[in-house]
């Protein structure tokens, strides 16, 4: 069976505009990739209202979940669980637990749950709530759209809270080896060698290290005795 | 007159799998802000043909230009030309100017400008090239569609070499600050700053340094007086 695919979507205008490199997508690819469910697109869109549900409705018809980092704290440009309800076609409102979990944990520290702080806890109907070890404020899950915070400790933890209760299927393993070579000299012997192995992907990936050319040549795939068997071979053609 | 606007498609299983994290979005969008021309979105896809075709074809038509990312070498796995030609309905072929570049690049190494390098003169009909002062193969230019390489290095140069050719609008630029305060103490006077600067766009990014919490706060425009104001006011809420 085929694993089940993912697509990330990260929603911010501080990362189109150069002000933050965005951590999260590599984050959640190396997650899913371990969990067994195949990251096929990824994407970044900025605060607006109209990109956000486009995108959250190519993404959730087109694969099987949806990751989105970013979006869901405090502020006027907050606007992901809006979106995300309206794109999903739910209504939303300031939802008890959400807030009872808010309340719980600003109580704490003695800070106000101010009008701005409650806008977190606005979630759409009939979402589950995503743990948030880290802040408290929720993720949630609506359908197959999994909504989580863009600070990357948050989203850490919130992928660790998601995670555990998708079905995924084998990890996607790889297998490879850095050959002092260029990549045009190691093209025609991979491309022979991938040819042999239909149930792997192989890639090559050019480096310079301490002013010497090289190629990384990787076998990726599910089965861990092709893999193997790959590895061996590349290094008898490469070694 | 508004800015001209622009996506970014990275190309790559390495990206998705976890392999390797891409820096080129975040290059690019440094670079454009400073140019004048707004990035609105980016993809990443895999190395998949039909994948790409569809990215291209949604984001030249959405957007004024395009900058793709990866997949223009040697290898098996290097299908970018021939995917974007099919996209922008061209036929691809090598090209004689990209071939004369590469074999006057490999003849100085004496590298053989072998049938897998020969790849990389692959351009389509009616394309122009962009130079690679890194490793000779060229990108191009196909309609509103910028084919860079995925290295970075090599990104970063092709993208120094295309954009000038470009008119670009005003300059992207931010002033902030940061804040010794929550995200949630921010969030009501920040909103109300925001609605008397309409011209402006203003954000807020909560960050944890030496275990003390606070908020930067931003905002982005082309109106530097305006944002000089903005960022004075700012100074006073907030300072």
């Amino acid at each position: 069976m085929p694993n089940p695919t993912a697509a990330m979507l990260v929603i911010g205008d501080e990362i189109l505009s150069g002000r933050t490199h965005d951590a999260n997508t590599y984050h959640l690819a190396g997650a899913l990739s371990a969990a067994g469910i195949d990251l096929r697109e990824a994407r970044v869109v900025s605060d607006d209202s109209d990109a956000i549900i486009a995108a959250v409705q190519a993404l959730s018809s087109a694969y099987d979940h949806v990751f989105t980092s970013g979006g869901i704290g405090p502020t006027h440009d907050d606007i992901t669980a809006d979106a995300v309800a309206r794109a999903m076609g739910r209504s939303i409102d300031v939802r008890e637990d959400a807030r009872a979990i808010l309340a719980a944990h600003y109580d704490k520290s003695g800070t106000e749950l101010n009008e701005a702080r409650l806008r977190m806890a606005r979630i759409p109907e009939g979402a589950t709530l995503i743990d948030n070890p880290v802040s408290a404020a929720p993720g949630f899950v609506i359908g197959n759209v999994h909504v989580m915070a863009g600070v990357p400790a948050i989203f850490r933890a919130m992928v660790a809270s998601a995670l555990p209760s998708l079905t995924g299927g084998a990890p996607l393993m790889s297998r490879g080896l850095d050959v002092y070579r260029g990549e045009g000299d190691v093209a025609a012997p991979l491309a022979e060698l991938a040819a042999r192995y239909p149930q792997l992907t192989f890639g090559s990936y050019p480096f310079q290290r301490d002013g010497v050319h090289g190629t990384n040549v990787l076998a990726r795939g599910q089965d861990s005795a092709a893999l193997d068997a790959a590895l061996a071979e590349m290094s008898e053609l490469f070694g």
